[in-house]
């Protein structure tokens, strides 16, 4: 990977190659109000959901099941409403109840790139879908700023259970 | 404008006509880091910065005029980083150290159309180049969930000032 470069050149080199596919800002929503918080984007902006992932419903008196995330278009732009579970309450505590999602294939180099410029890495990859954004791998580094950044594994293609 | 349209559509009408020309979200940070953190997201993402908008330089030993506004573009997304003025410390203090920015041509219709959908609007127009994304005209809603949505006239071209 070195190959061209010289002996301090290594590790820039490998740094330079991270590349992010995509960049959606993810805001948390307690997950009771999700379904009502994607459709007041969809009403107050005209935002199109194109991806929900839904937890399993819980109660007989719930009427929809409640949202993991949902994916919405807005000029162009991709952002994604999450339900805030349970162990999600420490994101809240902290009152950052949002993040941005960088979409990548290689979640571990772009943990690496961060943390030498100075963010913190905050756990390891949590592996699961519907864990952000639709994709399967996701980890998270906070910036020197207080902003959560999440790195997704590509997600797939993923439209089922979109309301209209 | 409701011509067409029965007694009943002619609000939906007006609401319907409001686009965005772009969607960004807009990170807070006091104005002494906001340089920093502009390098930051540079080095660790691989951000490039595409405006920028400064305050005048106000201290002897003050290396940059501190930044009011630096636009980056991210993974074909694009993203602000602005220095919170003393004037933003309301937001501070709320724990809201994020935005979302939508573009605009009439900010009076998006805000209407918001507050109709449940939003709250906070404030009235601020008019002045720079307040944010380099916009010359801005004003603020709080959705019901928390979240701060700025809806910003379309911004001039603005390539000056900005660093390699």
């Amino acid at each position: 990977m070195a190959l061209e470069e010289g002996q301090n050149g290594g590790a820039e080199k490998v740094a330079a190659e991270v590349s992010f596919k995509s960049f959606k800002p993810q805001l948390f929503v307690e997950a009771s109000k999700a379904n009502d918080a994607v459709q007041f984007y969809k009403t107050a902006f005209g935002a199109v959901e194109t991806c929900r992932t839904t937890q399993p419903k819980r109660k007989a008196d719930q009427e929809l099941p409640h949202i993991v995330s949902a994916q919405l278009q807005l000029a162009g732009s991709t952002f994604v409403v999450s339900g805030l579970s349970d162990d999600s309450a420490s994101t809240k505590a902290g009152g950052t109840l949002f993040a941005m999602c960088l979409e990548t294939e290689d979640l571990e180099a772009a943990v690496a790139k961060a943390v030498a410029a100075g963010a913190v890495a905050e756990g390891g990859i949590v592996e699961g879908e519907g864990a952000c954004c639709c994709a399967e791998r996701v980890t998270t580094v906070k910036d020197p700023y207080g902003f959560v950044w999440q790195f997704c594994s590509p997600a797939d293609e993923c439209g089922a259970n979109v309301e209209a």
